[in-house]
Formats: structure tokens, C-alpha cells, sequence
């Protein structure tokens, strides 16, 4: 069988081809066009069938992931596809022609659940943090993805964190933990502190989380200090992480993540200062599949479902 | 068939026993006595079939909550009992002479997985916080208690929370939430605010956290900031669990919840002002079975495990 691991991004969807041995065959991406979106995606998978010469008979499913909040395969709200309401399954169906497997879930789950079932050590649970521009997650407990009440499970960028420096939140609240621990809070403390700590940086509208990063790891007093601030906000949220879901293990991804070994050593060394005696040997690792894990999660996330489907149905 | 549900304490063992449909029959306590445990009660047992004329082939099994961190059915460390890895399982089967089915879960675990289950609404997912000397804590997901990686799932009581009055931590660290939602801590706060804040309470060693909920009631100064203070702590720490768990529902029990609708009041607008917009809908229940929540959690447990057992034997 093939299974689909489909990614949907504000401007691109990335698309990969499985084996039921979570093998990738192929990936690529197309354009995304928001009012066009399931008749794109269905020519191209189609292309790529045909081009394969493998039969829709031989298709499992569709895993997607979609950026905004998801609840049951319900796309609730996707701000960048002007989307409301969007029955996933529906849609892709329709555009399809027949019916068939398909699992939905907000992008940075799947993407912890890609992390989660890739992950250097076989875990039950885990907690995903994406350091971008902001902080996203995703959460998976018992191997199952915590999409919560309102489709707000593991939206831990949102995790009330600070009340010293107390930045505005993109949420409308202030201190989150994304106003500290994301490449826009990192921006925003190396701002807050250059009139009191000395700098070899130059602070303006250019200074990118790049910048900060690469000034710490070469001791420049302004860039460490930012730099320890964000990590000790991770760590602070990741010690109430630790009795809240109390996790198998800690995966850290976003482009904040591309820092290596620097920040991972870092937030370590936080993490130790913070959290509960007993939870300190829960390991911490950066995320390997990166841009990818969408798609490996999607088709990670369909086989534990097509195992389930054939249990049941043999029941 | 009968199910007995056991809460075992410091100085009492709860018990309860149940029919099917989940209605108490009988319920009674006995001393705990570390060392003669299990003995203890299951001559208890024993006595009340004997009473009641029901057999053992009657009895489909035992759910056990145990005042100490637990995994897989293993009591890791219990300080109250002395005990230190103990299947309780094998303990409660030597004992009785026969094997039966046993679940056991951290006593607060067992309470969350009662409240829930008995809740006003049907729920999947929920987060019970208990207030009284310490804040404890349970979570149920996808009607799963989380257990956690280390037993620590649902130890709500050491989420990191404060940087301004930064007091010390049973658990060595400083902040946490019990430091100020918890009996210890508002009279902790009481004394920090005394020489600044007028109050007609006396403070002195005998204060309690009743006396600062009714001076709150009467308007008292010091009681309102105390109590004001430890309202916004636990609806910040809620806040977290909105987009970690985002839980179908919140559920406070514990000692001060018994200042009922004017404890619930106060958490509620406090929840409303840190909350993301997006999951200020979640309800927020006061504990209902107070005491008994343990035996009807056991109770409940052991009907939705005899359930799967039952599916799962037919496959």
C-alpha cells in the first residue's frame, strides 16, 4: 500500500509518497493556492501515480497537516487559507472522486508526531517546541496527539511564562512564552537591553535571531544575555511540562533549533536548574527530520490508524 | 459482579464496595498500618463478603490509590507507608491467596479519574487541581489518566509560576504553585503581607487558610490580597494547561475548595484575564465527591479497564 504525508503550508504544499515501512519514496512540493487547493493536490498526486504506474487501489490514505486549529478533521480556523469550518475529508474527497482513509491534524502536531515516532528512543509520550518566529508544539501521550478541547492542545507558545519583561503577545496577552523564547522575543530582548548591556551587534530593524545566537556562542555580553533569557524561559516552561504531562522525552525544533549542540547544551543546563529532582533525567533532543517531519508524522500518523482500523475490524 | 475501590491514606484506608453500574453499596474505613497492609485489608474485605454472602467468584477486582508516586502498578516511593517499589499488585494477590484483576493509580491520579467521570458533563479530557496543604493534581486524556514518564503526571503543585515572592518549595525548588495556592501558602503570604497591608485577622502560628477565605468573604484587606494573590496564581498555572491539555474541563476539590462559589467566582474572573481568548470557555467545576472521590475513581477505573478487557478478549 501507499500512504500520502501531506504538509499545507501557507505557500507551499509539501507532498511525500510512502511505503507502509514508512519508507519514503518521493517528495516534492506545489504552490499553494487556497481556492484551488484539493483539485492541485489531487492532480498531482495523480501525476504521480500515473507517472509510477501504481493503481488508486493500492493508496491507504491521506495524512494531512494544516496550519491553524483542528479539532476532530475540522479545519476550525486557518487564517493564511481563509478557511473556517473546512471538512477536510470532505473536501479532499470530493476533489478525488471516491472516498478513502484520511487523518487531520494542526501542522505542528504532526510534525511532533513525525518527531515522536522518529525519535532517537521509543517513546509513549512526548513534547514538541518549535522555536521560530514564535513558539509552536504539539503533544503526543499514550502514541496519541493531544488536540485538546478547543484544537489548542500543545500550543505551548501561549504557556504564561514571564511577568519581568511582560512583551505583548501576537495572542493578545502579555509575558507568553513565545515573547522570550521565539526569534521575534529574542529580537525583541536584544532591543530591550542595548542601552544597559555592551554589544559588538548592530541593533536594528535587520537583527535577526541569527545574529543573536551567533554573537553568544562568541561571548558577546548583549547576545548571552538574550540568549539565556530565552533558554531559561524554554526551561522554566519545559520543568512545568515535566509534572504537568511528565513526558517520555523533550524534542526542540523550529529554525531557532538549526543552533545545534549550542542551544541544546544550553536549555539542558536550564532545564537541570528549574525542574523537579525526579524529572531530570527526562532526555531533551533537537528534532532530526526538520522540514520534513510533517510529512514522515502524516504517514507515521496513518499506519498507527490502519493498524487500528484492521484490530477493530477484526473484532 | 462486585468492584471495590480503595483510597489508602496516612492514617485511614477508604474502601468502598461497588456494584457494575457503578452504585456504592457499602463504604467504611480502616487504620493504616504500614506493615500489615494488605492483610489488614483483605480480612477487611473478607468480613464484609462474609456479611453480605457474596462470594469471591463475585468479585471482578480491586482499583487501589496509593498516597505516593506510582507507575505501572508499582508504588516507586511512598513516604508515608515506607515503602519503596512495591507491586502492589503481587502484595494485594499474596495476601488474598488468589489473582484478580488490580489497577492502581497515585491516590490524586485516582481522585482526578472519579471527579471526571462523575463530572456534571461528559467529558474526555479534564485537569483536577486539589488546594489544601500542598496543590496536587491529576489529568485524564482521551479518558486515560496521564501517568507520566517518572510517575510525576498531574503534579500540578510544582508548575513554576513565581518570580515576584519567590518562597521555598517542599521539593527543594522555589515558586511553584503550591507556594501560593495552597493552605501553606496563603498563610506564607499572610505573613509576608502583614507589616504593609491593614487586617482585623490575627496573625499569628494559629492562622489558617479558613480564617483568611472568611476574613476575603467579610472584605478584609490582607485576607483579599492573600486570597487575590493565590486566585491569579492557580488561574495563570490554568492558563498553561489550557494550551498544553487545552482539557475539556477543570475540576477544584481539596480542603479550600470547601469555600465553594466564592472560591470558583474568584478563579473564574482571574482565568478570564490571563486566559488565551480561544479557551476561556473551558468550565471550571468545584469537586463533587470531595472525600470519596478516590473509592469512586477506583470504582470507575476498574468498570472502563474491565470494559477493554472484555473488547480485547473478544478479538
Amino acid at each position: 500500500m501507499i500512504l500520502f504525508g501531506i504538509d499545507i503550508g501557507g505557500t507551499t504544499i509539501k507532498i511525500g509518497a510512502f511505503q507502509e515501512d514508512k519508507t519514503l519514496l518521493s517528495n516534492w512540493e506545489i504552490k499553494t493556492q487556497p481556492q484551488n487547493l484539493f483539485n492541485d493536490l489531487v492532480d498531482s498526486v495523480k501525476s504521480y501515480l500515473e507517472l509510477e504506474h501504481i493503481s488508486f487501489a493500492e493508496v491507504f490514505g491521506f495524512g494531512l497537516g494544516i496550519p491553524g486549529i483542528v479539532k476532530n478533521g475540522i479545519a476550525i480556523s486557518c487564517v493564511n487559507l481563509g478557511w473556517e469550518n473546512v471538512n477536510i475529508k470532505e473536501e479532499l474527497e470530493k476533489a478525488l472522486g471516491f472516498s478513502t482513509h484520511v487523518i487531520v491534524l494542526n501542522d505542528a502536531n504532526m510534525a511532533a508526531f513525525g518527531e515522536a515516532s522518529f525519535c532517537k528512543q521509543e517513546v509513549e509520550s512526548a513534547v514538541f517546541l518549535t522555536l521560530g518566529t514564535g513558539v509552536g508544539g504539539g503533544i503526543m501521550i499514550h502514541h496519541e496527539i493531544v488536540e485538546g478541547s478547543n484544537g489548542l492542545g500543545g500550543e505551548l507558545g501561549h504557556i504564561p511564562l514571564d511577568t519581568i519583561y511582560n512583551f505583548p503577545c501576537s495572542c493578545g496577552l502579555r509575558g507568553c512564552l513565545e515573547t522570550l523564547a521565539s526569534s521575534r522575543g529574542m529580537i525583541k530582548l536584544a532591543h530591550h537591553f542595548k542601552n544597559e548591556i555592551s554589544t559588538q551587534i548592530t541593533i536594528n530593524e535587520a537583527l535577526s535571531a541569527k545574529d543573536i545566537i551567533d554573537g553568544a556562542k562568541h561571548k558577546d555580553p548583549l547576545a548571552m544575555k538574550v540568549f539565556e533569557t530565552a533558554c531559561s524561559a524554554l526551561a522554566r516552561a519545559m520543568a512545568g511540562l515535566a509534572v504537568i504531562i511528565n513526558p517520555d522525552t523533550f524534542i526542540i525544533g523550529g529554525g531557532i533549533s538549526n543552533a545545534g549542540e549550542f542551544l541544546l547544551t544550553a536549555v539542558q543546563n536550564e532545564y537541570k536548574k528549574v525542574c523537579i529532582k525526579q524529572a531530570q533525567s527526562i532526555p531533551i533532543y533537537l528534532a532530526k527530520l526538520k522540514n520534513n517531519a510533517g510529512i514522515y508524522g502524516a504517514c507515521a500518523y496513518l499506519i498507527q490508524k490502519k493498524i487500528e482500523v484492521e484490530k477493530n475490524g477484526k473484532c
